[in-house]
């Protein structure tokens, strides 16, 4: 189209684009917005009608060809910035990576492109694997609003995308970060899908199965809404805050790692979609798939166990589900070639009896020392696992796992391995300890445990303060079929905060989480096991 | 159950429930987070662990038996928050309103109970009434977060609620704020689901209707999205900020006013949902039923005139679905005992000349003054409405509605009526006019308009500025089928500030929004009309 411009008067020669004076100071606040873009400008801004853009909500930050997006708020108070500046958040100051006191512009911000695929799977159409790829590029790029993201979620979770449609999810995921490759051809590593406390097998597989020599590069998340994650656990006795060069270095050396993996961009995408999918609290089986294989992929495993617990109140609750989750696991895992197996465990219950860091690690030193009071369930459970691990070794005879993993256990092996990966990352030089505002959560009568609620007891452990204390949680005295009696301690709370210690107190009083009855109410184990 | 406390050490005696010297001291933050909570925590808050929240991204603020959920940021700079206080964004602070400095508490924030419902919605599980309720109250109160109503929405409009769904959403809705009752059989109102940018008629139908002696208490909204709402435009004559009292007093005097609706709490629960929809862009068909419906029952209407504008860049771009809409539209309304007409009307094209609330105002005046320069399109299509709507009298022969409307308007009545209501209002002491910033689009070639596209003319004039400046906007020249040459200006964009007038500019040089062919290739109206 042609264009000229009839410009009346003198202040139309404003308009011409702005030059460094007619530009924005940079000023980063100190406010952290949890994995969203937010920008902060004045209402009475100088150069831009701060409204105008505000029902888009978002706007467009641009400087030396870089350009962020981000939510706007708009402020009245010249202490948070005055007019002539624009304050951002925290992730969006990083984001953006300029200097404070840097000229910007702003323009308004388009939705994402990404974002009419997005609209055309809320209208129930099936997404190719380019509509995928673009959606987690921007979803990566921080382009996506935390609303937007949800959208996405929702419309991606709701009509359960087919088997496809999640591979396309999981590759374009596992194509949004960096990629490990160990250069080796039996990678293992073990995954389990969550949502049962003090699980912390892991902590156990990898040093019985480095023990027996297969490299096992243990990555783990940090706890988002669980009472500890594996890296929160192992931190207990342990740096896991290591560097990419520092990481390949120990499992070269040692052919095992237990460390955290946020220091690597492992399928980003992930991290930022969980951030909204938790509060939320859906969590859909297609989800559950690309976000573990991406991360797992990029992991640069080549034999991953997923560990499928079954239980009234574990995120899987019916055998047929678990079915379905499997079959969905093995069709993306044959699809982008990894050899993957899944094994449906018994969920009923937390397994062993600490939930939370430093009551989990008590556990998990218990087992490896072979100590007459360490949890079985979690030996039992943990030796279970790595058999099954350690049988991707072709050289293992099938069957034979379980037994080799009892002599790797037993001969004090696994400890001594345990003990060299905790030295190659450095002992934990704080000591931590089980906090010391304790609270006896008592039987009301006479029975047999017949239900311990997984998400009440994670619940109450979270409130205590875990996983940021690291000495707080629960910890159980009895476990499923236990005989009690009136008034006998059914588990103890720790914490170090007072308020903290209310919280979890007030909570256990709400629902205890426990129930007593008699032995035949017991629910059967959906899995031998 | 029983409970003891077995208290280990001095410190264990803190752990009692806060008292007043326990609290944080409230600071308001002058941050207008735009209809959604937010709470800002130092992240060493000297009583509670801000990080531990922050996972689940919500925290209940506790004080006086008054009680907010907000979104939580964990601040690090002692200038926003100190570690003693608890700061609040504006409207987060007026929902709790107390008093800066007041003690309070805070507490982890369950997810709203009728997110249960929300979940099964995205499980694709149809509601039922006291799920709507349970949702809507929550979303009134605002318990639900953006990214909540997010997941509200997408899944609501995903699976197309259906029309039971849509009834109980919208009696849930109406439900959630005041409602008008004017003591009169016949009230009546016209609405137009939106998308066509000068689409002015109720200026002219309100005037039209209440010179016959109807009663028309016509409230609108502002603009959100678009860049003009009837409240913006009819500001630009009159004062339109209106409290209850005076609005009745208004309406019983003339029989008619045309005010902002936002003073009273007409469906609450729609101005927070939409805030999250229209930057998402979505707009299911149940979703705008219970918006529409909710608001004019609330409004007191006994009888309404529906215009759904059906073309090729409407929200309605298919007979089809207007058909649909239409019949959703009257199914609701009569279960809610709502005299409801539909009318199908050609959306095309923008209505008249002007785009942005002066240049609207000066087409709307320009028609009740039987002005030659007058729009026909805005005359003719203003007197089709109030002639459908006059036929709500049954004093009113069917087929006779557009005479009297046409006989009202061309005797001067409508524009007296029009005055008259301007006075009652209080006429606007500010003489607003087009911006003086002014650029022309050009035609690139001889031929007819054959296309001018809604939703980029929307676009242009909302970066020019409009609604926020009320001068701002676009003053079309052509119309569809108009003849142009080339060099010939199509439209005139007119800002008032320099950083619009560049946006606008620029849109428009990446695409004008018209297209220039030939007669043949002009799209046939929908609607004859």
């Amino acid at each position: 189209m042609l264009a000229v411009s009839v410009e009346l008067k003198a202040v139309a020669r404003k308009s011409k684009l702005p030059s460094e004076r007619n530009k924005l100071s940079l000023r980063r606040l100190g406010i952290d917005t949890y994995r969203e873009n937010v920008v902060y400008l004045h209402r009475e801004c100088e150069l831009y009608r701060a409204e105008g853009f505000q029902a888009l909500s978002k706007v467009e930050i641009c400087a030396d060809h870089r350009r962020i997006l981000a939510v706007l708020n708009v402020v009245d108070d010249e202490r948070i910035v005055t007019p002539a500046e624009i304050g951002l958040s925290e992730e969006a100051f990083a984001k953006l990576g300029l200097d404070e006191g840097h000229k910007v512009s702003i323009e308004h911000a388009e939705p994402p492109v990404s974002m009419a695929a997005v609209r055309r799977k809320i209208a129930g159409e099936r997404l190719n694997q380019d509509d995928f790829h673009a959606i987690i590029r921007d979803i990566t790029d921080k382009r996506y609003s935390k609303t937007e993201i949800s959208a996405f979620l929702v419309a991606s979770g709701q009509t359960d995308m087919d088997r496809d449609e999640v591979f396309y999810l999981t590759r374009a995921m596992l194509e949004s970060g960096e990629r490990f490759d160990w250069n080796e051809p039996l990678v293992v590593d073990k995954h389990c899908i969550g949502g049962i406390p003090g699980n912390r097998t892991s902590m156990l597989v990898v040093p019985i199965v480095a023990a027996h020599g297969m490299l096992i590069p243990k990555t783990s998340s940090r706890a988002i809404t669980s009472p500890a994650g594996t890296a929160d656990t192992m931190e207990v006795l342990a740096n896991v805050d290591l560097d990419i060069g520092r990481l390949h270095d120990i499992v070269r050396r040692h052919r095992a790692c237990l460390a955290w993996g946020g220091t690597a961009q492992l399928s980003p995408a992930d991290d930022i979609m969980i951030a909204v999918e938790r509060p939320l609290g859906i969590d859909s089986l297609g989800q559950m798939v690309s976000s573990i294989l991406s991360k797992k992929l990029a992991a640069g495993s080549t034999h991953l166990l997923i560990d499928i617990p079954v239980g009234p109140t574990a995120k899987v609750r019916h055998m047929r589900q678990a079915q379905r989750l499997r079959k969905l696991f093995e069709f993306v895992g044959d699809q982008l070639g990894i050899d993957l197996e899944v094994i449906i465990t018994d969920g009923r219950q937390p397994i062993g009896c600490g939930i939370g860091p430093v009551l989990e690690a008590r556990d998990v030193m218990q087992v490896l020392q072979n100590r007459p009071e360490a949890p079985n369930d979690l030996r039992q459970k943990a030796l279970r696992l790595a058999g099954r691990v350690l049988e991707f070794d072709p050289d293992v005879r099938g069957g034979r796992g379980y037994s080799i993993a009892r002599d790797i256990l037993d001969s004090g092996r696994a400890l001594t391995m345990m003990n060299t990966i905790i030295e190659a990352q450095g002992t934990q030089p704080e000591k931590y300890q089980a906090g010391q505002l304790v609270h006896d959560v008592l039987s009301p009568e006479d029975g047999v445990v017949i239900n311990i609620d997984n998400l009440q007891m994670a619940h109450i452990a979270r409130f205590a303060g875990a996983p940021m204390d690291k000495g707080a949680g629960v910890d159980l005295f009895k476990k499923l079929g236990d005989r009690v009696a009136r008034g006998e301690p059914l588990y103890r709370i720790h914490a170090q905060f007072p308020a903290d210690f209310s919280f979890a107190r007030s909570l256990s009083e709400s629902a205890s989480g426990y129930r007593i009855g008699r032995e035949e109410q017991i629910p059967q184990a959906y899995v031998e096991f």
